[in-house]
Parts: C-alpha cells; sequence; structure tokens
C-alpha cells in the first residue's frame, strides 16, 4: 500500500469561508483554489484510483492560515479547517486515514489551544506549519512554544514552504521575477527554516523531535557536500552576533557558542 | 592532466592594494584573504604539487572589486588585477596556462575597456562577474553591454556567487543568521542569476553565449525536475508584470510574453 503523507486539500466548509475573507486570489492562493481537486472529492478519488491500493493524509494548500487576517479570523479559520479534515477522516478513512492539523500561527495563545484540540479531541497525527510566520522565522519567541508542545506529545511537524512573489532575490528589487520566489525560493527558504530550527538548538532541547520537510528536505540532502564540512568549518555563528544578541536573548548564549573558525 | 578552471588567487600587487583601500576584512573578506595559498606563490605550488599534472586558470577571489568603492579606484584595482594575473601566467605558463578577467561592474564604460583591454592585451581567456553588482542583478541596463561584448567575442562569463550577511532570509530579518547566506545563498544567489540571464532572453539573443557558472550550475541540476516541468507551467512572467515594465522596459516586451498558465 501506498501512504501518500503531504497531500493538500481544502475541506468544503473552510474553501467557501476563505472565499469570503480573501476573494481575490494571485499566485500561490490562485494557483492552489483553481486546481478542481483540492476541493472536490469526486474529482480527487477518481485520481486517488488511478494509483491503486493508495491513501492520503491530509492537510490545507498554501497559504498559511494566517495571511488571511488576525485573530480572532485565522483561529476560527483553523477550527473550520480542521473540523473539515476530521469530518473527511471520519466519513472516507479508506481514503484518509488521518489529518494534519492547521494552526493559526499569528494567534500565540490559540495555536497552542488549536493544536491541543486538533490532535486530542480530532485525533490530528500531527501539525502543519509553514516555513516562515508573516515574514519571521518560525523559531520567533511567540511561536517556540509550539515545538515544546510538539515534542511532549511526540508528534511530527509537517513543514511548507511558504516564500512569496515579494521577497525579493535582489537587494535592490522590490519583488522576485520570473517566478524565482517559488522555482528555487522555496527548497531555499525550506534549507533556511531548517537551519534555524537546528541552531535554535531544539535538536539538542530534543533529539527525537520529529519534523517531515516538504520536498524532501529543500536543498539539504543535495548540498550535503557544501551544508556538512562548511558548517563544520563556519560553526553556529552569525558574524555580527553582538548584534543578534541584543535583539533576541532567551538562546543567546547557544547561538553564541565559539565556531571552529574565526 | 588536469585543468582546474575556477582557482582564485590575488596578485601580490593587488593584494597589497586591497589591503590599502580596505584594510578590515570580514566574513568573505576576511576568509578569503587569510588562506595562505590565496596570495603566498610557494605555498600554493606545495599544494599543487600534490595532484600531479595539474594546472590552474585563475581568477580573483571573493569579494568582487566594485565592493571597494567606486571608480576610478575599482577600475584600477581591475587594471592593477589584471595585470597582476597576466604577469603570472607569463612566468608560470605550466602552473598557470591562463587566467580570467576582473572588471569594476560599477562603471559601465570602463568595464567594457577593461575587459577588451584584459582580453585584447593581457590574454585573458574571458571575464569574472559576480551574482550581482551592488545589489543589483547582472542583467541591469548598466551592465548588460557586457552580454553582447563576450557573446561578440565568444569568450566565456565565469560567474561566481556575490550574497552576504546583508541578505537576510526572512522579511522581519536585518541580516542572515547562522551564515545561511553563504551554505544555502550561495547556490541560491547563483541560481536566480542563471534564471536572469534565461528570461532576459540572453540565450535567445546569443545561442551561443558561454556561462561558466560557480559549483556546478547552483541548484539547478539537482533540482532539474522542479525548474524544468515548474517554468513549462508557469512561463517567463512575473505576476505584477506591469509593474515589472514600468520600470525597465527594453525587454519587456519578450518578459511579458504569455505565460502558458495563468
Amino acid at each position: 500500500m501506498k501512504l501518500d503523507i503531504f497531500n493538500h486539500i481544502f475541506p468544503r466548509k473552510f474553501y467557501q469561508r476563505m472565499l469570503d475573507v480573501a476573494p481575490k486570489g494571485k499566485d500561490m492562493h490562485k494557483r492552489v483554489r483553481e486546481i478542481p481537486s483540492i476541493v472536490d472529492l469526486d474529482a480527487r478519488f477518481r485520481i486517488m484510483d488511478r494509483f491503486g491500493d493508495y491513501a492520503q493524509v491530509i492537510c490545507l494548500g498554501s497559504p498559511p492560515i494566517e495571511v488571511f487576517g488576525p485573530p480572532p479570523m485565522s483561529t476560527e479559520l483553523a477550527r473550520v479547517a480542521n473540523d473539515g479534515m476530521a469530518e473527511l477522516v471520519g466519513k472516507y478513512p479508506d481514503r484518509f486515514p488521518a489529518f494534519i492539523a492547521s494552526l493559526p500561527m499569528n494567534d500565540p495563545e490559540g495555536l497552542l489551544d488549536e493544536a491541543q484540540r486538533a490532535i486530542g479531541d480530532l485525533g490530528a497525527v500531527g501539525v502543519q506549519v509553514f516555513t516562515n510566520v508573516l515574514g519571521k522565522p518560525l523559531t520567533a519567541p511567540e511561536t517556540l512554544p509550539l515545538f515544546d508542545l510538539m515534542a511532549r506529545l511526540d508528534l511530527p511537524i509537517w513543514l511548507h514552504p511558504a516564500r512569496g512573489a515579494e521577497f525579493p532575490d535582489y537587494q535592490n528589487e522590490k519583488r522576485s521575477h520570473y517566478e524565482i520566489w517559488w522555482t528555487f525560493g522555496w527548497p531555499y527558504e525550506t534549507s533556511a527554516a531548517m537551519a534555524h530550527i537546528v541552531f535554535e538548538g531544539l535538536f539538542d532541547k530534543y533529539p527525537e523531535l520529529k519534523i517531515i520537510t516538504h520536498h524532501m528536505g529543500g536543498m539539504v540532502p543535495y548540498f550535503a557536500g557544501r551544508v556538512g564540512p562548511g558548517w563544520d568549518q563556519l560553526g553556529a555563528r552569525t558574524s555580527d552576533i553582538d548584534f543578534i544578541c541584543s535583539m533576541r536573548t532567551p538562546l543567546c548564549s547557544a547561538r553564541a557558542r565559539p565556531p571552529s573558525a574565526a
């Protein structure tokens, strides 16, 4: 049997709410919502039937839920999404043996509550987060407690890229050209988020922490020969370490450990 | 025989001039200039001797020459560098069968003159450029004529990454953390520069144009399955195409050709 563990879906009620709050779509919004099988179950099942003994662990598609607005809207959207996915799993257990919860990452309290509700009450097998939270790293102080929770529950965090055209590739640009933000930017940002999780010391704190990264680990497997020896040489530094430490203190001592080379 | 075609060196006189104009080094400046063999020929030859029948095509190391200051300083530094490399090739033809010219990319007139002087008078086999010119793409109007020249001369452009810590990985960051700008950022920026060269239509204009990219093409070979089918689907667009066209007109019609999918 093939179990596909990273499949996007929009439960019907969530889809409708999303169109209500964000009727116009562009870039990923438009691309994702115009795929018929993202919401139409018949269309999806017709595709799935071509793959024989095959089932999907489902999660929402792009964009991250917090993009639609601040709490309580994002928090409510996450509830609607998780309720909808749980319903699909209940109704079609052979098609969808499990789902991954969405979280309102711009609601520091609410996201923990919703993770616990989705996992404890609805049976989610993990949570999906995106590689940035409205422009901040996942390891910002507000969202760091999610890692504590998921380590304690011993359930995985699915990590999906989120970069958009508004992130430029050159310092004098206002935005990325030619969709480079998608083609190269998604694996790049996945890799940057992975590096932040490592250097923030989360695997030191939780050796059993489980992260399931989009598209096989971004750039990391392909650049193992650069990443490994490179960081062995460079260490955990950021060259203007004092500047960083003045901004964010909690893990600064871990981050400021002396690199192996200047 | 092994011919290594992308080797960094600082000819002694250039090295001294560089230390005069930029006595303090950080990040790539410091890393590169503290490698003994970058300037010490005895140290270099001892290493080269370990590889048997082996020779190096030489070029300058990071950073790009224009980082040191505006013309005439950058233009003069490029002359000193190219004179120095030509002298090394003349003196040690078995070690260094050829050199690649450095150019003052912040001097639109001067860079073309220096490319012609280095190639015509000094025998350079091509030119080295970096993936951004003080934050601008290589395909900015000021530097685009270099591609015309190199296509006409039928000589290659060596393309080296240039991203530094000042380029953040998240929109709310002021700078890249943990040296991600180097580990993942160099292959990323190499790939972004390659995409700009392609979508600017330079291979349509000059099918024989020769670009030698750093580290085997950045991300492109490893992400061929994403890059090919992805761009086949996305086309050459930038989603806010009108915005782009209002900024840069010369090749806008080429860039605005309809993508195969919305």
